[in-house]
């Protein structure tokens, strides 16, 4: 090799051992059921690239990145219009990760990517509860005749583990149903003076913190496939994430970046900010 | 015809049943006396395309849009360069509308596309009341040497319907003059504490809401010609709209949606969404 | 309805009247086996509106747009991420299509669309011959381990038809497999001196063209998933169209438009124009 | 003042000497009439900043830009919506500067301001002979029953000049009664081998040259409202000027840039370089 | 000359005449230290055109540009990929601009051009205070081995004034190191409670106000190298600036506008905005 | 390491091995003294990305990238702002490449990044010779004072190897005085007629292909910085490349792509097929 210096290749602040490495990064570049508008498959190489426009350091949690030891595996690879297939993929990559005693930090892609990841945490943590980011329900029996899809994905999940171990944050949109559905269950939490007893719902249980980025106003993620103004500024959603501060944390997911729709870059720097704070956060 | 599925040509919700329908919706693609940056001509048809991309629900309503039935008539055609003949079709359109009992809402185009509607509701509805949402003040006597302009619409309608029949809200731009003649008027309802002498002004009237987009802040309505810093939020414009509950409203306008400076979609989405809450704010 | 004049929601020409047109444009806005760069699904609504800045006379061909008549169907609704299903949908309305005497000219979307089309068409016309115009061959066994992609496409239709029922016009790139496969069977037309031999193989038969828009230069053509430097210009194209002027030409496509990667639209009119062409020249 | 180094805001190789100035540069930042796609009114700002990135010096033509002394006027300024009165300004801004003893270089803006300025020239050249170059004929009576527009321009002129005197070069779309008038009138030159015959036209005459960059081929200048591919290389449209060598050229004109459809600048930058060529042409 | 009527080429509201002018406005279109994002070179002329769709009124501060007399210099040129010498040009117009008993109100670029600046500025005033407005402290002792950067500009001006004459406001990006040194050093004001406190440290010092862009929120600042999520809105940064009425302020600069990440024209419109705003302030 | 599939982080078909590759690549992400439009410092990295859409087989000469064993090895790290520091590290970079004795394939990067790369190859190669493709001359003395620059590189490098060891193809663009120098000194190979006489200074030398992409037409190569009509297309430039069959090839390079002036990827895709066939032809 030669001697340099050369930029790296990787995330900002990853490993280059995956051994030592606790938490995994993968990204998982699907788009194959978004029926508006695609592109989240452009989403963890592009993030990847804009996080070395950030800082290592953490103002607000007072942290650094290389606090927490990370490996940046790179984006699988799919079948393209085989979306069972990518499901799979997805899912052995998943299983094999927590085998191997590491955690999954997963990049999208749409939300769909989460369903495969949580039937393999299930296999290991049975008891696992959710905490979802979004400003969608994703609570649909079925969209457009399919039970798959990135506007059905909680629904699946939550066939799997039940209303009450989900929290739902920043929901905005979404049909009749789901937003009857979501008072029924009590699953939405739009009030952080409710957040004890919301935190009850995950007490002794590991948690996976799923976080779809339309979740975050328009106005600073335009780069996302339906933006759905009216939601959180970056400050909003660090002090919810903030919240679970001493929770058991063992996954999570970043999903439905959309570069395409970014033509400035200042939602996918935002977005490599989120990631960012996740990781200090998870350290 | 072909058994489908085919996508619908028409808006999000729209009747295919003219009679039935109490509102119509009319697209009006002019942006001829805009001097700074034109393109507000691509709105009804982008708007229209995008309204595919919203939830039928509104959670902040708790509504649907079917809840309100409307007709979606499409776009007027015109001839470019000849502001008075393109004044007098969008006239005779709205008589028309009126004559057959339904209600406008139009979809501009710039601004001046207000003022012929207002001129045939003046006819049928002679005590009229306008609430006008926008950045701009919209009260010169003249620009560029003329009268009629999308910078003088509402200096226009107020020589027909005088100073006390008109509500301004979110301006945050115009001349000296312009801010001296609304103190002068009191035309400017800038405090929501005031909301109730304000509305004195309507008590018994028909009212015609028209909302120049431009009143939202760019951050999430960059897709305008003359982006102005300091302006709503969504969640505070909706704040403001539900204010006029229980209003005589007979007519509304959305205007100065300008695609081409949409480049991520996030304003048109946004210019749907306001559209969505109208309608259903009507039914 | 409202006696406008209101701007038509259909193609350019387009006819009102579906009994008497003997022509019918159907949208298939589907990208989902797009390795690369999605967004074809934006094709047949972008196109249609690019169709009004068109002139309605062809000079190539001394002739009006009005001279064939033609019906706008719209586009198809597709269950995103379910291909088979997409596909499902789209045979079925090209044999409905059939069925009722008329001929399917399509609107892509990606270029897999064409291959349940040619099922439909095979039911029908069983001695179909196809004439292909495109930069990739498309005639993979397989691609990411998939058999149905818009890169195996022309593979699936010849293990229909036959190798000796295709003809291949402007293929510039493919692996070399491909290449080997089109010279052992002759089925690449690389040189206009050879048109007459080539001629021969549709003699007799019912001709379908198929026209992957990046069969042009991405000079012109830049609004494509997989740009490839090389290919023909607008009266290149045309002449070898005109090439086939007198054979019994009964279907056609034209595929693979991406808008969002024609930023100035000089693609998307360039594909309308090539429609219209195309369209007059059936006529 | 400052003693700099500060970069100028003229022209590159505009004098800053209007009375030994022989040509005078002035922007028309008109769009009006324009029914397709706005913009053109940012043509003449932007293709001065553009200038700046051209070397003096003609490989083609073996001169340099400082050989010719030119004044850079600025851009007029209009009242949009008036499209009379902005005539009447191009009017006698023309005529002024005619009556200085210079000749008028100028800028678009859309084709409709080509026609005040031949009215301004006919009054001091009544034999004038125009050299049209153009994708379009421009020839219709009227357009959306406007008789003035820029599809109606050059028909507007040919009124007052008479067919014998126009050449037109390039044209490749318009309707079939334009196509028939310039076969009736033998105004089209279509092949160089008839340009002796075409020549004999100018005999005598004071020429104008007018050059609508759309006769260009959308894939170098897509920055333009109504793109029609088939269009000039640069190379083809200079072997076609240098042809007018030795001809009395007393003015000219460079319209329909639009620099909202040139994203990458490759337009603009053939823009200028176009009008450099001309320049130097001229000197 | 020729009578018009013709656009001015300089900022709205600048006045004609060197000599009566207070303020020089000077571009600075340096952007070659930047290690991300480059572009910040065309802000100067980019924001002069956004200038003219500004009105003259600033309904915050009830006054008109008109009553500030400046001057547009227009843009330095550099020898790009000379650093140095970039500098000493800067600091040379700086030096004059003050010897002919100007203030200097620079338009960036990118912040190091800043530094030459005060180096100009301390040799007619020695004792004169920063305040500085920015998302980042620009406080490294070097960055890729470079001391003069625009990562490290605020440090070495420190290096001259000490930590005792700045004031940081809005900064919410660094390394561990320039958050520490800002605690010890108490340079950064994060609260508006603790203003009487800060402004002790102007107390009888000329005051120079040095605007990094960044400091607003992406959502209205995208047009910049290094989005920095988290910042402020325009009425946040007005009233923070409306807080230094009454101080000596001597001279002034707005940095790090870079165009080509503003693709809606939002931030640039913002940046003339905020440059009025201040000019007025000054006033 | 998780067992994927994942997608590769280095170009098509490049080599893991680095000891047994014969090429190694290298990105020069500098663009320091370009004076008009920056951003080539974005070339490595996205037509690396854009490699991913190519297919490994060229139908050109028959031939697979997998026939050439080249390592990649990924992006130099430089300090911006410092021209000087910035080339020595390229020059010590290219020296350690062919110490190792491997040939130096360079990704720009402006084309100053050339200079040190030669200035490297002339201390093992001191015979070598030039194959310069560009658009414009780079043959100036100085440029802005600065005798290093993208203006002036190839008379740095002549001064050093001598006119008579450079043959330029394509240049269009340039000063009175290149034009005479190049015509002085015969360097300009502009028909093909003359190559045989051309080839002859290459005989028995070591030969550097260094290509400036603006050598191709601005219709298929507009991302880049200067753009310049009247160029090649692609297959034209691959005729001259073939023409240099048989010649002892021992480095090149392929310089100032410029992505943010390719909105569409065209010509990002064209650069990665550009060093797809020249890496297949040094095969």
């Amino acid at each position: 090799m030669l001697s340099g210096p050369f930029l790296p290749k990787n995330w900002i602040g990853a490993s280059e051992d995956f051994k030592s490495s606790k938490w995994v990064l993968v990204g998982m570049p699907y788009d194959g059921t978004c029926s508006n508008r695609p592109g989240t498959r452009f989403g963890p190489e592009t993030v990847r690239l804009a996080s070395w426009g950030l800082e290592d350091y953490s103002p607000l949690q007072n942290k650094e990145i290389n606090d927490v030891v990370f490996f940046d595996a790179g984006e699988l690879e799919f079948p393209f219009g085989n979306r069972d297939k990518t499901l799979s993929i997805i899912k052995r990559a998943a299983a094999e990760t927590l085998s191997l005693g590491k955690f999954w930090f997963g990049v999208g892609g749409e939300h769909l990517v989460t369903y495969p990841v949580i039937e393999a945490y299930l296999e290991k943590f049975p008891d696992i509860a959710i905490v979802h980011f979004d400003a969608h329900a994703d609570l649909r029996e079925e969209y457009l005749g399919e039970t798959l899809s990135h506007a059905t994905v909680m629904r699946r999940i939550v066939d799997k583990i039940g209303a009450e171990r989900i929290i739902q944050i920043g929901i905005r949109s979404g049909t009749k149903e789901e937003f009857q559905w979501m008072e029924t269950n009590k699953t939405l939490l739009d009030d952080k003076s409710r957040i004890q007893e919301a935190l009850k719902k995950l007490a002794g249980r590991p948690v996976f913190i799923s976080v779809d980025l339309d979740v975050l106003d328009p106005s600073i993620m335009s780069g996302t496939g339906t933006p759905e103004a009216g939601g959180m500024t970056f400050n909003e959603f660090m002090s919810w994430l903030l919240e679970f501060k001493g929770q058991n944390i063992v996954g999570a997911d970043v999903v439905e970046l959309s570069p395409h729709y970014d033509q400035s870059g200042a939602s996918t720097a935002l977005a490599a900010k989120v990631i960012r704070e996740m990781l200090i956060f998870f350290s």
